[in-house]
């Protein structure tokens, strides 16, 4: 391909070593103008849908920062994100820690202006409420979309505090109520933990969503539940939502709202990998909380999660733009 | 059942987010008079008989500290241990860090109070000698016990630096020689870690204790290792003891005998609820040491196994109760 | 006195060690019910006012559990608070960390309660702008109050964000032009840091607030600094709003703003113990905040500012009655 | 000045918040082309030269992070520096982990480019050797320079372990030799330490550099030690090399070779403040190192320094430029 | 066996407990004589060869300190090495941080020593360069070797920022290059993590040696992984490398270079109890870095590790000298 | 003096780094046999006597670790030590952590055997009660000894808990009451902290001991502090007993039972500077608790206290022995 020599492409390390220099998402170039890329790398450095632990405000710096350790082609699929596509890191969505409404504006209309540039956004939040704006953001055009979530907790409770809509455990309720998710395309994957009410699953049951509780998770092992979430989403466009308590908090200690029990990020990387050549419109990963890590070792997950979704979505754009 | 109205509750979330307030267990009342409650939930901030890396004594506290993240009903087994029983902090234990003789007694005191109000008890180590006087406290009418004991070691040693009879490494032995614990009906999870000796184990073998070591427990998987503490155990009263040093120091690095390789929590909590139905008449988590992990992330996952414990104990109490 | 037989004391350490048992403030009683005692602790476990890094919503726990290492007399000036004002813990006020303005509400209405119970609050934040709906909760009757405000910052910023009005930096902006505060006995120590706008402190200034940056803290030293603030507040009622990061953020890591180059502790110490026989209203101590130092070292600090405080409100309160 | 609207301003946090977005030095924009700037600020994320605990190739990026933690004026003397030069984030030099030669060209080519183009450098270390290869690289036209060196350690060995001529123990030995040091020009400030030999200090007194132990520092107090300062590197061009180890290691714990009992924050800023008017031509703060301090405490020490250099710089050229 | 009763045992728990005294490996005697030994534990303090984060030259130091937690009798293998095999801790090898090439040389010939006096050398990095001159100084005789490799990384590149050629990411090519390794006696275990270039592994397979990625790990189990490393090395004298970074991150958060996903410790025991019978001729244990985990979990990992080859090398040493 | 040639060096830093090899105190040789030496540093890791927070067993294998930071010559008295004494680590007393009785007859035992060889010792703590047994080793024909007592705590209390003597509480008032100490030359520095009883210090004051409490030394300032030890204990024998909590806690975070507002550690120096040509007959260095400071800051000011006590002993040694 002949564009591809302008493709941006990560710091050279013979220059600067990986821990040096401005911390971009995968040393990759800041652009400020999101229709120099294809897929953009965003943060969201936003927690003020936290109901419990706070932190994850602090999510993409740190993500940055480890980004470093990642390099340029997948070592098991073989693909190449950068030479598939245009990619960037777009910088921070605006927010405002003083203002959850405000916040939910922001973030959407920064996301409506990635989403008209053309641009498939990746994200790294941020509590798992940024979610629901970066949905909003992108709906145009695609909506209802599928969803691909990783998780300990279904994120579909109704209200917080009394009539509180919009908190870290609710954007999905919203965006199925909103028409941006089709509830029969989300499949859930590692739920767990102790219960407030004995029906707290059952409004996401109800809209048909497909609950994989961890023991399910287990019992069926990563390939079958690869198939099931495959079959959920079908062909359709579909969102990948990453939340790193889905992992087992040994692998993931820097977040609010830590369950134990969960999944390796070897299987996650399974999983994910298992997600090829479906019609993926963006992801994210949310929830790490550097406060809680200050070792960096939960962004490295979360990051590396962030470079098995960027090979798919790279692998996409390639496809879609003849480029293998 | 008429009386559950009556139940001691958690503090609702509604009126203080659960990382407020107070923190007792489980966010449930602080009751001194253990006539009020049927289980009660005990600390027993003591490490007298710590024989390497101290610190369990501060255990209790930051147990309750991390039981906020606990909520109300089981999400496998559907129980609803406040309302099949009433639960209740009972405060710690008195203790005296400058004597283990008379911590012994102080331990056994308060225990055998407890246990003349009828009440099953539930505790947060402190170190695992302190599971001795509890035995003792409670031996009363149903000694001696069975024992379900989740560890990497047997702590059936004999003696301590010549003839000190009484650190964390002979509690089970002292209890079989009391008549506190049958021998035969006794199982420990995940023995393992270099030796002393060549029959460090001996003894307990020669007892008829059933020590499944961890690569036995490997080799088993974690249905077949149920059914052998089930069948060890039998229906004869049966108390769990589950020392965090089972588990994979990755999971509970804040303890004061790392061991490395351990089983997962989620393996610790499939065993915990396979152990439905036996005779319980209480059970600890012992040797969360917090100044090994400030992080708390030791205490939750001891917290998480008291929660399984609780609910299995909930559900005897009220199947014995009627209230199911 | 006859009736000091009956004030609230500490836990005794002779049936359980300083660090077990459940953690309240001093190691005092729970009270539910305000009316039982003088002076009230209270925690307020809220942080959605922060701008910058979160996690003062964990300060109150975590000042609890520290607050063990106090003892019953000051070493210093002698007073017994314990014998001079009946103490009690009265657990946290209700916050939502779903929404700023129904957290200022409830806690307002929180502190109404105690002050209508005729209660001298001690409170632990929260972030600094719990500091103004304690004041509107406890301002019926004696605004507008004098204030002896320790901090970097001077916290009279206008609005964020545009027009986001009640922040951790606005509220005593808000208090003065509510009537909660009086501008003119208004006394800020230790105010630092690089500037936003070259007018940052004018407003604050322009009413009257006397600032003593912590340059002119260190030219004019301890004593003259106290003569001062007492002349600042006279003999008006007056609260005392101790904010940790006024002290170098060496001693008080734990925060969210902090900035280097302040007082120590010891400087703090003398700078409270100078304020004895003013006409005290209340206290608190805010911006404590777990996540940023796990170790407790800034809550030591914290509460022992407490402690400081609590003497002060006690030796008041021991004189109105008639007990010195 | 009409020029000023066109200087480089940091983001506004009205549009993100201070924690968000990449972080590059005090939030400034990012340039490849240092002709765009009059002060450079550069991290030099290198540690070859330490012969003790390493990790201060971290620093430049951890010091870019909690740099977002300054803001545009000096709360003291008011500068304002945005306004007085154009000031901007040159990104870090080339270096190579493998080789201390190869890395010393890299980086003095870097600061001869950076030179060249009429830049003030203001850097981020690195070990203390870095100075070294800086000075090089703007020696050109202003050699021999006089230095105002902040330290626990003169920095003036010989070699190290035979004949090692190149080591963070060394590099003002070697500029003096090479001739880009005048030392009689040369004041260090706050040496201290056990000695190796009763002679550490020997060479360094014998050139005539004026070394002002810490013990001579609290003797003297800061008031005379700046008067000392300045008349030793009189009106010659003169550079500031602030070594975090100088300041107290519990101000500044994440550094490679702590001594005890340095001087505070608040003490090195009323220092740097008393070197107002010098002919300053470039300045670093060195051995901030992060593995030994992952809470950023150390960093925002290290960088609230280099805000201190930067408004002293900015005057400087501010006035040389008629801006003032 | 007579000589037995002579053989070097550790320090007893009876008189100083285990955390105490002078750390040592397995508080085993120091010897300086290499000939008073036929297994010499030595530390190699160096990580000069690390492109990414340093800190492995504190590895010997808190490996020693942690190796307190090894008792005398393997609890699976029963192999007891005391008495099979005159073990002591031979202090560290003397290396240089100012120089790769020195430090090249200095390890060589303190290990060409031990091994002319016939002395099996286990050993505690550093980073993994330092493997490259452990096998220079014992190749006399007996190179090529055979190599058992755990690790993420291959370690097979060429040359690092232009043409620098020894640093951790090179060891095996060297060695390859040098006739010190028979590539087709090498296997991998455990290789993954992005690639920097398509062909990271190509000159590794191209020699022949065996790479087992971590997919094909778990595609294969334990069991058959030991059957292939067995069929590789064969029968000629072999060495075992272990690379605590092959580990998941979760078990060994205190290294360079982490990638996420390895396997468990357990899992490594017994691969490495597999390795029973093969003709060892050494071993070591390398990429500890402790500035990365203070808690000393990483390196309790790394030195039980060491305890399962001393194992195996005991055992080896017992039957060739007819102690078994 | 021909005999120093003989003398115990530190090992070479040019063999080996100073962070590389075996940690003894300062680098010095180990000896078995106390007659090897003049000056013996000793470690007794034990804390059975803390009724707080433990953890100081670990303190000595963290000082020794630490001490490697420190050097040959006192840099501001010139002191050179190991020219002055024959100096070397003698390695740990013999403790028992099951019972205060038996390891308070061990280190007695341990130190008795020292003091009949002739040998000045220098211990490293461990928690504060081992004084008492160190006192009792060394009492023979030299007690009853002086005192300079740097600390926050009295430690004179009577009983814990009802009757039980022995706690780190405790050990000024048994050593009274045995006649190990004169109460007229005890001096101790830094008392503070709020109070159990009005009279916790009068049984000290009755005695006639000298009690500078944290507000007096402030008052009096390092000089006239000074002055005031050495008149008190005058020209007789004396003990220097260094506890870190004398310091602030923001320099020694790592102890049980911190108190805020203490002396700082160059305070700390020049007091301890300040008593040289008195006649020393030993110190030690207390409550320096790892688990609450794994960084080794702590544990580096403890341990650069115990080299300025060298440096006063080795001083008496020389004159003694007539090498100066």
């Amino acid at each position: 391909m002949t564009d591809k020599a302008a493709f941006p492409q990560p710091v050279s390390g013979i220059v600067t070593p990986r821990f040096g220099d401005v911390a971009t998402f995968m040393r990759l170039p800041l652009f400020r103008d999101p229709s120099q890329v294809e897929i953009g790398m965003i943060g969201v450095p936003w927690d003020g849908g936290t109901t419990n632990r706070p932190g994850a405000r602090h999510g993409p710096r740190q993500m940055r920062d480890l980004s470093t350790m990642m390099r340029r082609i997948h070592h098991v699929t073989g693909i190449a994100p950068y030479e598939l596509a245009k990619c960037g890191d777009l910088g921070d969505a605006s927010v405002n820690p003083a203002s959850i409404d405000d916040s939910l504006g922001r973030i959407e209309k920064f996301y409506a202006k990635v989403h008209a540039a053309g641009v498939t956004p990746l994200s790294a939040g941020g509590d798992h409420l940024v979610t629901l704006p970066i949905m909003r953001g992108i709906a145009k055009g695609q909506a209802p979309l599928g969803l691909i979530h990783f998780d300990a907790h279904s994120d579909t409770w109704d209200t917080y505090f009394g009539d509180y809509k919009y908190t870290h455990g609710t954007p999905f309720r919203r965006a199925v109520e909103e028409g941006l998710l089709d509830p029969k395309r989300v499949v859930q994957i590692g739920i767990r933990g102790s219960l407030y009410n004995r029906d707290d699953n059952a409004w996401a049951l109800a809209q048909g969503m497909r609950v994989i509780t961890i023991e399910e998770y287990f019992d069926l092992g990563v390939e079958k539940v690869i198939a099931e979430a495959r079959r959920v989403v079908g062909s359709g466009p579909t969102y990948i939502s990453f939340d790193v308590d889905g992992l087992d908090p040994a692998y993931a200690p820097g977040t609010g709202t830590p369950e134990i029990g969960g999944y390796t990020p070897h299987e996650a990387q399974r999983m994910l990998r298992g997600l090829r050549g479906l019609n993926l419109v963006g992801g994210d990963v949310v929830e790490v909380s550097p406060p809680f890590d200050m070792s960096g070792n939960t962004a490295l997950v979360g990051v590396t999660m962030m470079w098995e979704i960027l090979c798919l979505l790279a692998e996409g754009i390639g496809k879609r733009k003849g480029r293998l």
